[in-house]
């Protein structure tokens, strides 16, 4: 049986079913078109890195559960997580993150997510993708 | 003025200056060779993905840690972090993460350091790379 | 010095000054905006993998090629390729390949590069980045 | 049925049957252990990229061929690549380039190779990954 697409409130669901997820505080806030998904993170004092800026790890994650999203809001599921990049563009404490997700590509083997996150000003903060195996 | 390696204590002492990484509980626990640093952190239900995994993120974080430690081992400090991937190759909850982070390469423009966490068992879970601007 | 942003013929030039480059016919055919380059390049019984497919290295290849057009586009020039990464989307000897190449960020010390690498009928089918040591 | 590992000859084999790799005069040379694959190629005047130095798009050619055969030496077969990532280290034109491949993770889905590519005196010039779809 193939997945459905996932609305909001399922794929919310989903992320907040991760514990780790509702530490991070983060949120899909809107489905742009199916494989098209924002999502919002407040940044906080738990999150520092090194001098005042957000800790590299903390994009990643970031980047792996937008990607997540992204891919639920056209096939309603994943299989298990290959593999992740990013790239760090720049850095501060922000008092949010806006992230953009993208499904790059969704097929019958591997599913992959590209991701923007921004802060407030829309500033390019880091941007990266993570690979799927495609769930049947 | 270069850097200077840095000792067991130091390289903890700069990881634990960060926020996260205190949340994270990660400890560099031995300097095999200078360039090479062994680390270890528990695993707790905070840590959770989908499913009684870990997430994702959280092998990520460790990465980018794990080889700033390797990197301090040799030249004390590092400029910012340019990119890092991750390849995730099994997973499940753990008493703990054994890391392994190695450098690379330590050039005068670009420091490369290479991770692999295994579970207690010696099970290869996650590997990845990070690269970081060389600090003069 | 900073370096000046280059047109669309010292694209070229600088493109063709490689004997590789050369061997490739590959060839920057528009800039968009600066920062934004189209490139154009044949597919040949040459480049072929295996079973009738385009090398996954060629591919590659043009990454590198049309994210350092970009680059030009903007900086007229970049110092050393530190990483690249590359996504294989689809496959299949395709008469032409039609590349769309982004600069994602050129800082003073990083410059990224994004491509896309589509068939002529416009299906998507690798997609990856190329990052340099920014050119003072 | 399983695909069953391949001995030296039938990898060169396996890679000569691709017009791009004659190109390349890529050649297996010795398998260490299953898994762990030696492979050798000349340099020239064709491979240049830019100011006397190898083209990066080269090394990936090299990664993807190379971490190919690491999987062949323990599999016999690998699906389609999914995605790859190269490193560059140094970079001058050498005699030869002495690559050592080996695989990080063949499991039931996905194929997981490291590469490191080498100058004749032993220096480190690019190092990357491959990954592909686990042969049945």
């Amino acid at each position: 049986m193939e997945s459905s697409a996932l609305d909001l409130p399922a794929i919310n669901q989903r992320i907040h079913a991760s514990a780790f997820n509702r530490w991070l505080r983060i949120e899909a806030t809107r489905i742009v078109v199916p494989g098209q998904v924002e999502l919002r993170m407040p940044s906080r004092a738990e999150l520092e890195g090194g001098q005042g800026m957000t800790h590299g790890g903390i994009f990643a994650c970031i980047v792996d559960v937008a990607a997540f999203a992204a891919i639920l809001s056209v096939k309603g599921q994943t299989g298990p997580t290959i593999d992740m990049r990013v790239d760090f563009h720049a850095n501060a404490f922000e008092s949010d993150f806006i992230i953009e997700a993208q499904v790059l590509r969704a097929g019958s083997r591997i599913a992959t997510g590209d991701v923007k996150i921004n802060s407030v000003t829309g500033k390019l903060l880091a941007s990266g993708r993570c690979v799927y195996v495609a769930a049947r």
